[in-house]
């Protein structure tokens, strides 16, 4: 018997297969048995009735508890009403391991009981999709790069300073930080336009855009409120931002910089910018925020051998994927979400 | 004047453009300079004479600084001997930004010195080549899995405990583990096939396999030094081990894991395995191993709910790429390594 998964059984229609899986859910009319069987790709609605399955099997299905993983051998069928348009009838069930007493139930639970069984809570069918979700938007991003010459970069989770000047961080023993990834990534320069170019071809798509100069944070997520569509927001005042933001040379007090914010109020998932790329402005910025010259030798060591013009963005995958997904909180789109007060699983 | 990159230049044969870029190198045979410049794509050897420069111009070429940065203008001609296959006569030569006493310079370099100048390092040819191996690798990695319809998993950085019930992890204020990657990754199973039939398989496709009921580390080295394909071993001493490691059913002394070792003496690339799945035997041994079971509480849930066969495998890409690229040390394979006593740049 071919062993399908969900996901393909359209083109099995009429045949006898072989599904694995989980039992998601199920109910009886006492007559039949519906079986909720998921395996990754899919969940489809096994129907198991007496006839086919005889009394002792049929009697034992209705006992299996969330969540056992199982095999079920029957013929394919499509049915309008069944989740995903088809139906397999059970000629054979078994067991593969049992589960009883599966602590998330189909009832309400809260969010801390869910995020202590989040390594459960995953199989669930909307942290599921939500997790697909995520994977295919690292995957479309990475192939867009990639797809256009940039060189991947692994940049370096341990480093002995913080370069962005501010206390945002998380500290350990070290330091984390992320700065080198947007400053080295592209080996290969591109988009090769102006800042000012970049924001006029983004109106050109349709974008709202918006000067920032006077735009604090409350107003920033009204405005963002305000749009169905995600709205750039351009030019902040360079005194809110780091130091190594490059300052618009006609508005020194404004940072060439900009951040995408999804519609709805879901806010900023994209911050980006042109550097400053001229040592010696560099580096008296340095000194101007009270900040030690050392730790950024090799930083400058990028502007004193053979400078140029340069600009990047970092998009935030989790609010990326909030957004998409309509979900209300960060966490749900992480796969474990490590928060202050949480550690595990 | 178009600007290309150097990797674009044999579309244009014959034709003016414009190539920004750093000065790789240069020699001068006192009437014509030949200036090396690469531009992340490639290097574009540039000849720059007199009568096509003037001669102001000529002489201020000729004490160009190594890594100055800089845009050239000139015809595109075949030249078989150049590298690349390509030259350029340089009309009109523009210095973005200069750059003197460049550290790095074609003589020979200590490691260390090289190391502490790694931002600076990645401009080498060998070097930036290495890395471009190792992000065509992630992409190929990570193409090969999506396309087969399995879903990325970030797992977290930092855990509370360690699960591998061994010393060999980072120990920072927390504990480092990548455990949980491997465990869960697979939401689509898949191979579909036992553990002897993927052995079987992998000899099938020419791949050395021997046993490793008894091979110790140097003898496993000796091994692999022996071959010019890639070596599988299988079956290691179960006492050697992770404790969740699914033991031979006829040889409970040995583990159904699996090395895949490079060869020419490289070592292990792979290493993977069938997980214990059963969750009485899996409890049992993480008491005989004499770990507390309260921080695997999590992980014995996926047995306790439905618990499946299940195998995976991990790549140590730094290990790989150095083996691909017949570097001699995995340092050269990473961005910005970090080492018992070093953290930066």
């Amino acid at each position: 018997m071919p062993w399908v998964y969900i996901e393909d059984l359209g083109g099995h229609i009429g045949a006898e297969v072989t599904l694995k899986g989980w039992l998601y859910n199920r109910r009886s009319s006492g007559k039949v048995h519906f079986l909720l069987i998921r395996d990754g790709t899919g969940v489809c609605q096994c129907v198991a009735s007496i006839q086919d399955l005889g009394t002792e099997a049929f009697a034992a299905a209705n006992r299996l508890g969330q969540e056992t993983s199982l095999e079920v051998t029957g013929l394919v069928r499509e049915d309008k009403r069944a989740p995903g348009g088809r139906e397999l009838t059970i000629t054979r069930l078994e067991v593969r391991s049992p589960s009883t007493d599966y602590p998330i139930t189909p009832k309400e639970h809260g969010p801390a009981f869910l995020l202590d069984l989040r390594h459960l809570w995953v199989r669930s069918a909307r942290q599921h999709a939500i997790l697909r979700v995520r994977s295919e938007v690292e995957a479309a991003c990475r192939d867009f790069f990639h797809e256009r010459g940039f060189v991947l970069f692994d940049s370096p989770i341990l480093t002995p300073t913080s370069c962005e000047g501010t206390t945002n961080l998380f500290e350990i023993d070290y330091f984390e930080r992320d700065t080198a990834k947007l400053e080295l990534a592209t080996a290969k320069p591109y988009p090769r336009i102006t800042y000012d170019e970049a924001i006029e071809r983004l109106k050109g798509k349709g974008f709202a855009v918006n000067w920032g100069d006077d735009l604090g944070a409350d107003e920033e997520t009204a405005l963002s409120s305000d749009f169905t569509t995600p709205v750039l927001v351009h030019r902040y005042p360079a005194a809110s931002k780091p130091f190594y933001m490059k300052h618009d040379p006609e508005r020194p007090d404004l940072a060439l910089c900009v951040d995408m914010l999804a519609p709805e109020g879901y806010g900023e998932i994209i911050g980006g910018g042109q550097r400053e790329d001229d040592y010696e402005t560099l580096k008296q910025r340095i000194v101007d925020h009270g900040l030690p010259l050392e730790p950024f030798n090799w930083y400058l060591d990028l502007r004193r051998y053979g400078s140029v013009p340069h600009a990047g963005f970092g998009m935030g995958i989790e609010r990326a994927v909030t957004w998409i997904c309509g979900t209300h909180h960060v966490r749900e789109a992480v796969p474990f979400p490590r928060m202050m007060e949480r550690l595990e699983p």
